[in-house]
């Protein structure tokens, strides 16, 4: 039994009616779904509750009646800037969904780097019998900017590798989980013995182009980047530029500053950088919809939420 | 102080002499080293312990002084195999040291292909924006043969990744690390719906082409097969014939047969086979040296040696 139906809109610009029959399934009757702005603008009189993935907010005008946005992401910097709806509207995003994947697709890069399979393919190619020590991940040390639940899952999977661990957060609540915590103040003796540096920080007025020339000029020039997180937290020509003159070993990155990134950009033929299209966390319709639906019961039953976002923190 | 100055000799077709240097520095004076046929033959006579790697022991022979063999290696099947020496001769192998290596390789490949790594490098190199689903470690199922050190090393990374971890062994006294252990006369059971497999296991007369064209054709078309063991524990060409019929999604192997692979064997041009040169698992020189000693130490006080090899069980 639902104890009230709330109108739902579902927008996504593809497979919205798929997340919208979902949650008809689980027994909620007022569901509408959209896939364009003029969809969108038809359909919102009266809805209440948005679930949404690449709302067109510039072009389209929230309804009185919503008082509830559920992002289908994590990262939800473009409704926090610029004070685009009411703060009597509650906004969530995805937590605790993403961790293990995009888990998974640092250490994906981090092995291939470490034990060089670029160079056992090209030896394989030539039918060469080739023997070389590989590195090891064992003993390196790892920092992890950002201990929210992606980060957490890194960390994890760090100790199995048996790697040094630090860590930079804002509220240092996941301090216990490393080595040796740092606070956004210490980024300059955070970064400088690591051997390599994953961001899942959220993208915030404080976290934006954090990683500078300067910073990235403090790094070891053998220390590998992951940025997991959001573009803007690199400054790209500084990274472009650092690495061009020799710095660093490898730069891995899923999230760039303007996706998808642009055709002229220097990033694609750079031999150590590895571009990859925004796909370490994906956004899996099934997992998207069971967040929602049990965020659905507990916004039917007055219970607080999953996954709120602090608007002064901005994640 | 050491009770006694043994006569050591270290035998490898390379290195040999920083082996012997290590050994030297740790108090032991009479150590020599030999990297030929002819040097060690030169040398023997009054040895007593031997620490050795690729000793050609179809052309020396062994003196009845000698007491002690020390590989430099995890995998003694050449020693064993033939009854080459005596029994009262103890021969002992590397144990509890190619793990992390080896679990490390092993990632480093189950995490390349699931990600789908080769086609992220295909579409950087077309500047193409493609994103994919990609698949996941979570919740597939590994299977393990053999849980001595290396298998119980790739069960904990396995764990770390939130897998279902099945496991293989003689003796089972490491079988509740795993969710389901078999028994040698449980192969068909164990792999038919393991999503990889790994290989690590000792090459015995009960192991030696174990992996046929019959227990290949059991597993799921899906598999995955990863061999850090023995060449010889797959028949190769069975494993030739069921790819070539699109049988498993991939094999990664850096064990052969005959090493090096030979430059006519078919594995080179598959395009699902993964040759990697037998690097998995490297005798690091300083590691191995820590090892001899602690085993030498033991040996002067009367203490039992680590990594004795049972002749019955061959490992």
């Amino acid at each position: 039994m639902i104890p009230s139906q709330p109108n739902i809109l579902v927008y996504a610009p593809e497979g919205a009616e798929i997340y919208a029959d979902w949650i008809r399934k689980s027994g909620y009757s007022s569901v509408h779904s959209a896939s364009t702005a003029d969809e969108a603008r038809a359909l919102l009189d009266g809805t209440e509750i948005l679930l949404c993935w690449k709302f067109p907010m510039d072009e389209v005008e929230l309804p009185s009646s919503l008082k509830w946005i559920q992002s289908m992401g994590a990262g939800v910097n473009d409704w926090v800037s610029g004070e685009r709806f009411s703060t009597d509207i509650t906004l969530t995003r995805i937590v605790d969904q993403f961790g293990g994947p995009i888990a998974e697709y640092v250490f994906a890069y981090l092995l291939y780097l470490t034990k060089d399979i670029p160079r056992l393919t090209a030896a394989q190619k030539r039918r060469s019998w080739d023997p070389f020590l590989t590195d090891f991940l064992s003993k390196k040390t790892i920092g992890v900017a950002g201990l929210g639940s992606i980060g957490k899952e890194v960390v994890r999977k760090a100790r199995a590798f048996d790697m040094q661990v630090k860590g930079l957060s804002v509220t240092g609540s996941s301090a216990d989980l490393v080595d040796h915590h740092f606070t956004p103040a210490e980024w300059n003796s955070f970064v400088q013995d690591l051997d390599y540096l994953i961001l899942t920080l959220p993208l915030t007025s404080q976290t934006e182009g954090v990683l500078n020339r300067d910073l990235l000029l403090t790094m070891k020039s053998t220390a590998c980047v992951v940025n997991v997180g959001r573009g803007q937290l690199i400054v790209e020509q500084d990274l472009v530029d650092v690495m061009r003159k020799g710095h660093l070993r490898a730069a891995v990155l899923d999230v760039f500053e303007n996706e998808p990134l642009l055709d002229s950009h220097p990033f694609w033929d750079m031999p150590n950088v590895y571009i990859t299209p925004h796909l370490s966390g994906p956004s899996i319709p099934q997992e998207v919809c069971q967040f929602f639906i049990e965020n659905l019961q507990r916004y039917s039953n007055g219970l607080p939420l999953m996954g709120v976002v602090d608007r002064t923190l901005g994640y």
